[in-house]
């Protein structure tokens, strides 16, 4: 029989600087899970774990025990090896559309479970829900059978993995304790190693569009992450890359999805073509495939067909014309000169204002909301000419789409001196 | 109408080490105490505060807005002033009994609102309600009668005072946050201020058998008490006083009546003596009375018939036989020397143990059970000479008090070189 702990003496000693035991993160996550301890007192350890960390070794435990408080799924008997990638949200980041078929062009299944958005960053179901048809729910099985016979599959986490990460990421939101590594690094890795992936390929992204602002934090994230996938056995890497301004042109659902279908035949705006063909090549490396010409791929069809079966597989149909905003407002250049800010958060923001997002969980989003980006940060511009188009079902919206706006888009007469690298660094364990 | 806030926004100005102002305190308290900020949000910012402190300003606008939850007394129209004593709690702590008629014998009003025990430390209330006939609970008209007509009450603190207080402290003795001094300080304060009296004197007490265990963490305690009643307008000081071993002989609810009684009589232990001369004369000496002798009152048997007068007040019988324990058993000297340890916690916890104190908030005490201690600390005993005896209407439980015990009491060859003062030390704010 499990030793039996106290949740106050946890807490003292987590409150005192201690390192927890193996045993007593066990005990603690499994007796929040049952209701044991209650969410005050998991609230306050988490403020604890907040304010004075936890160690590598209490890091992996507490992801293995989430773990253990759900299902595992098992792609072991597939023939083809596995590789994911996470992203921690940033505007525009429509990634994983490319990626996923991209990926299994080359033979690898990307079993690749989502979730919806909450607050300025898109969820990738949110965005696949634009296409008419797609279906985000499979069970495991047909997860399974989609990976071995696609490649690719995108679709809901089930509520089967990790029920303990669900119960206190919903805790660490309304208490003031979503930022602390260690709780953010066992929340993503739970889900992921629950769901059986061998390689994984993490995109953190910092700036002001990204939940890591400053790049010394993210380091330190992006660190935390691949030393407990080393450590629970999945292959893991990560890249950091740019969030300061958004990813591509074209921001909010439908819009998003467009924008994918453009690389994927061969287009599209160049920094969604090199971040993706960047994670590609390293998800591909972490299985042992270092010498593939991955930008190939993309340019003479092949992902796109790849993507095509995926959307189809999910009831989908990748040709039908997706839903178009009723209304649109454009923003003009005020001035002639360089488009200096086009800062992510604003236009994140915006984008959520007029309907692409939900404020809370059961709100529905608009498929058809969003922002077209007619230039990039960084860009010659001329007095007049249109900068960005916003895009919504309900014009009384504009309004406040463009107090978010205001101080993020911002022309200056000379070029700034400081462009920012796409990749800003990379982490291996 | 008062500026809105949230919940989570305040926990993060605590948590990133920011001062919260006046109205956000407020704010926090009122929806506190009314539930729009769920405990479990109030156990994260009692972490944060734990964590990362409050300074002067902070925990005076936290007392004030606990205790603006609630009623306040008010004792401004009586013809003497009132002054009173708070105790952090000890081990064989019966000042109170002799010191609230002691201090009424000079035409104070002393007006003690008490509590009863949880734990080792005993509770006044319990203490008193072993007089046959004695009430603790009274009306505020009562008690105000009472103190007009007697000078001295000791009562049960009606559910009115400072109700966010109460909500707040259950929350943190099951989140591991007891131990904020920002918190202990609003907590201990505001019940006092909210009882109106005019000077408060405050026995810190340090060492086993006390919350606090170290000295400086005392000294902390009791100048954030100290300003914080000069901060409301109460005259406040502090004594540390030792709390390493037990005060007096004897402990538990009728035993600690009749020490009381022994030393109302001009009898009993010196360090009981002392101690209650000690404060009684800081308590005059904050109403302007410096240059009385409190010592005599004792002699005289007027602190007695003050004491009588009291608790015949309150329906008591002060010459009723008290309730004996059924059962006792002496613990012998097992070699002679010095009994250089004869610890607090291990003879509280004993007397606990014995029944003397409840485990819940809804247990009865005995009032029979405790122990008298036939030797102070540091005294010579000869081998087979009694050392303590236990007293309890369940003999099963003498076991587990004598485990209690064990440690707690040493006899070795040689005096003790460093005997601890009883008064550590003497704090104004």
């Amino acid at each position: 029989m499990a030793k039996e702990f106290s949740a106050v003496e946890l807490i003292v000693a987590k409150r005192e600087k201690q390192e927890l035991s193996t045993e007593q993160i066990n005990w603690l996550v499994n007796n929040y899970t049952s209701g044991v301890v209650a969410d005050e007192q998991m609230s306050a350890m988490a403020m604890a774990i907040l304010l004075n960390g936890m160690n590598r070794r209490e890091i992996k435990d507490l992801t293995l025990a989430m773990i253990a408080t759900g299902e595992r799924l098992d792609f072991s008997d597939l023939t083809m090896p596995t590789a994911d990638k996470h992203s921690t949200g940033g505007v525009g980041d429509k990634i994983t559309l490319m990626l996923a078929p991209l990926v299994a062009v080359f033979g690898v299944a990307v079993p690749q479970l989502s979730g919806r958005g909450l607050g300025h960053t898109g969820g990738t179901l949110d965005k696949l829900e634009a296409i008419p048809g797609w279906q985000a729910a499979l069970s495991n099985q047909q997860m399974h059978d989609q990976l071995a016979r696609v490649g690719a599959v995108i679709c809901a986490a089930g509520t089967g993995l990790a029920p303990a990460d669900k119960k206190l990421y919903a805790l660490r939101d309304v208490t003031g304790t979503v930022e602390a590594i260690p709780l953010i690094a066992s929340s993503i890795m739970s889900k992921k190693i629950a769901e059986g992936t061998s390689a994984l390929v993490l995109d953190v992204k910092v700036g002001s569009g990204a939940f890591m602002k400053n790049l010394d934090r993210a380091r330190e994230l992006a660190q935390v992450l691949t030393q407990l996938g080393a450590d629970a056995g999945v292959k893991t890497s990560a890249l950091l890359t740019d969030m300061s301004t958004p990813l591509g042109k074209k921001i909010g659902n439908a819009l998003e999805v467009e924008e994918a279908v453009e690389v994927l035949a061969g287009g599209g705006s160049q920094d969604l073509i090199d971040i993706t063909v960047e994670l590609a090549t390293e998800m591909l490396r972490l299985v042992g495939q270092s010498d593939v010409d991955v930008a190939a791929a993309l340019n003479d069809g092949r992902a796109m067909d790849k993507w095509s079966e995926m959307i189809r597989a999910q009831q989908g149909d990748p040709l039908a014309p997706m839903q178009k905003a009723k209304h649109e407002h454009v923003v003009v250049a005020d001035e002639s000169g360089y488009l200096n800010t086009l800062d992510a958060l604003a236009v994140g923001t915006a984008s959520w204002r007029l309907g692409a997002g939900r404020a809370r969980k059961e709100d529905p989003v608009q498929f058809g909301a969003g922002i077209i980006l007619h230039h990039k940060r960084g860009e010659q511009v001329t007095k007049g000419q249109p900068l960005l188009t916003l895009f919504t079902d309900e014009a009384e919206r504009f309004e406040r789409a463009l107090d978010a706006l205001a101080g993020g888009v911002k022309i200056e007469a000379n070029p700034s001196t400081e462009p920012t690298p796409l990749i800003l660094d990379r982490i291996n364990a």
